[in-house]
């Protein structure tokens, strides 16, 4: 792709509106715009980006065996109330009445339309288990949106419901899940931490958190060098006054004692990237939703739920890939791995070697972005460590006299001289290794 | 993939709510389940089918300079107060207050969000033209949805939008897109045929509609075979008001001239699936969204906008290739376009030949389902049918005896014998074949 035919407004100047890091450089570096309060546009290059996410998390769902969905947004209020959850939700669901006054929500999860959907159509366990999924845009009417696409009040997730007949499959589906959790944000570049969670309004036993340490984080994580225990604020609280019969201190301190092992905890701030719940049989008991068991009795299904932040990966990466120059993009999900920076694209022999090479490596495949704007060499370059390609290709006249181009790698400081026919294979050797480092 | 590991509720019985081909056909299929009037869930099949008709609109849009973004659902009331079109919307566009009291809608189209976000980031003349796409989910308030996802209450979109400096380039980006509409709908196996239509509420100039000919559509279209005019029935009233000076009747009849060349008319029914409009500048002027041109003017942009609707066009498939046994899928949307039926798998040799056949189509990239049900053979052939895979592979020990398989196609009716060594060769051949005929 060229610059000129694509659009990337990057800025100067620091958003003030912009808490942090994350926020700050996605808007700088062109990714997304805001509309308005907690409502955001992902550019073209935000929606490689966000494209490349949400492969990744398809390929690794579908072979882990999950079966993809797409289910409606718009819900009737009627099944909220059925499994009464209607009243527990807060004003962060958003409620209205249609046009023949009937009340509808735009759903924020969707427990209720997949238990009611496999209900009477999975009916033996012979079909067990089933995992469905979706990537489904989300809307949640914010009391204080911030920090960009952090906590917006439209974003995207993944999520997945599994069914099994028993507590010992809920116990493999998880498990499986948990696996592919750690393998979606592995290659995401991210190091996410799961975390012991308490369930809220969502019900059921056993939760995990998939938190990535951040300064700017707005949860907190509790954790434990001695024994390896990792709790959320909440689930570190009720492990604590079980253990100890007295409520501790609210705000957890890295002076207080892990309630596994007796010794100091680290606390941690973190965002939040997924969360993984044992259901059991919460939903499928009340909406009545039941299979066919071995002995030809009906029993409800044992259910899991399992989400991911999709929109939320990208800020996260962002929030913790990033220098004074700006973003530092993992391979797997840059917009484009490898820019091309011509320094005077106007000498014609400059534009000739430039040409020749971009032409080459796309033709190799590669997702390679030109920059062929008429500005001078430093705006492209502070642009291109602004955008944080992972790996920089500098011709100029003077590369050119020594017939070769300066490849330099974003997580380096240091650029290389290479002979222009060996520009390809190199390219290509970097990104593998450059791959390689996200898993 | 094997039938017993994804999830296909294909129904024997009728759907009584169903009125239409497609929708029937789309519920006994097991692609999609209704939740509540006009909301409807993709099941796994369904689903399969929509991923690959999105992969053509995003593959011919990129093709074509088209540069995906992703814009908010969710929109401030202002920007359609601003456009003078909050008025102008009826009551199909959702609205309602969020928690702070603040009017917002559920935009049913995008022109004011990408006019304003093109506003002051795309500056000059040089930065022309741009045409910015999206596939994303819309919501209308349907009076009454009916026909399953051919007007439901939420429904995927590919809506584009051209920003160019002035008409003659508006001219090519239209004719751009209009090349475009034509390769996406004939690579989906549609024959839709582009009609002049009236611009209605989006405002404008030209504009056209892409309508798919059926018996059960809601769409009047006009054709003369005499001069090849074709166009909506509310354009056809104003052409030929136009030309006679006298209104026509309003519910144009086969007998009725032509109005550019007065041989008798054709009225059909039709399936809308795009609309394209030249807006000009009427949302660049009251949002004034200017750019620089050569002579250093403020200028409002000359815009299009270019709409599809993604997940109709899985329901005009259907409704236009089935038969009284079920879908006829064109092989570049089937959701696989290959099933194995094995007859009688208890049986080892079955099996194994089942197994090894299974391996070797997969192992060579092809998407196949594999019918490992333990039901009778009957019931796999309906199924087979019903769900309309383009090519099906039957192995029997009758086959088996002859050291071959049944191949056939399910646009023909009978099948062929084919030597088991021959089976990976003549099903690509098949493959090819069939996908030449969507163009």
């Amino acid at each position: 792709m060229r610059w000129s035919q694509t659009h990337i407004p990057t800025l100067r100047e620091t958003p003030t509106e912009a808490e942090v890091v994350s926020h700050r450089l996605m808007l700088r570096a062109g990714l997304i715009r805001k509309l308005s309060s907690g409502t955001y546009s992902y550019l073209p290059l935000g929606m490689r980006s966000l494209l490349k996410v949400i492969g990744i998390i398809r390929e690794e769902m579908n072979r882990a065996g999950g079966l993809e969905v797409l289910l409606p947004a718009l819900q009737p209020a009627e099944i909220w109330k059925r499994s009464g959850r209607y009243a527990l939700m807060g004003p962060e669901m958003i409620r209205f009445k249609d046009r023949h006054g009937k009340e509808m929500v735009l759903g924020p999860t969707h427990e209720e339309v997949i238990t009611l959907l496999v209900s009477g159509e999975v009916r033996s366990y012979r079909d067990l288990p089933k995992n469905l999924y979706q990537i489904q845009v989300k809307f949640r009417d914010e009391p204080r949106p911030r920090f960009g696409v952090i906590r917006s009040s439209e974003f995207l997730m993944k999520d997945a419901y599994s069914f099994d007949r028993d507590e010992a499959g809920l116990a493999v589906s998880y498990q499986k899940m948990y696996g592919v959790y750690g393998r979606i944000f592995a290659r995401c570049g991210l190091s996410a931490i799961p975390v012991e969670a308490e369930t809220g309004v969502m019900g059921g036993k056993d939760s995990h958190e998939y938190m990535v340490p951040a300064a700017t984080g707005e949860d907190v994580v509790i954790r434990c060098s001695g024994c390896g225990y990792a709790a959320s604020k909440d689930k570190f609280l009720s492990n604590s006054t079980q253990t100890t019969g007295q409520s501790p201190s609210p705000e957890p301190k890295s002076s207080d004692p892990c309630p596994k092992c007796g010794k100091p905890i680290e606390v941690l701030s973190a965002i939040e990237v997924g969360h993984i719940f044992k259901l059991g049989t919460k939903y499928s008991s009340i909406l009545e939703a039941t299979f066919l068991d071995e002995g030809g009795k009906q029993k409800p299904f044992i259910m899991g739920c399992y989400g991911i932040g999709v929109t939320r990966i990208l800020a996260a990466v962002v929030e913790t890939h990033s220098d004074d120059s700006g973003i530092r993009w993992p391979v797997s999900i840059a917009p484009y791995p490898v820019v091309i920076v011509p320094i005077n694209l106007a000498e014609p022999s400059t534009r000739e070697a430039v040409e020749s090479l971009y032409r080459e490596l796309t033709q190799a495949g590669l997702e390679v972005l030109l920059d062929d704007r008429e500005v001078s060499g430093g705006v492209k370059l502070k642009d291109a460590d602004l955008i944080g390609f992972p790996i920089r290709i500098l011709i100029s006249e003077k590369t050119l006299q020594k017939s070769s181009i300066e490849l330099k790698l974003r997580s380096e400081t240091e650029p290389t001289l290479i002979e222009r026919a060996q520009a390809l294979p190199a390219v290509k050797k970097l990104l593998d290794k450059e791959s390689l480092l996200v898993g």
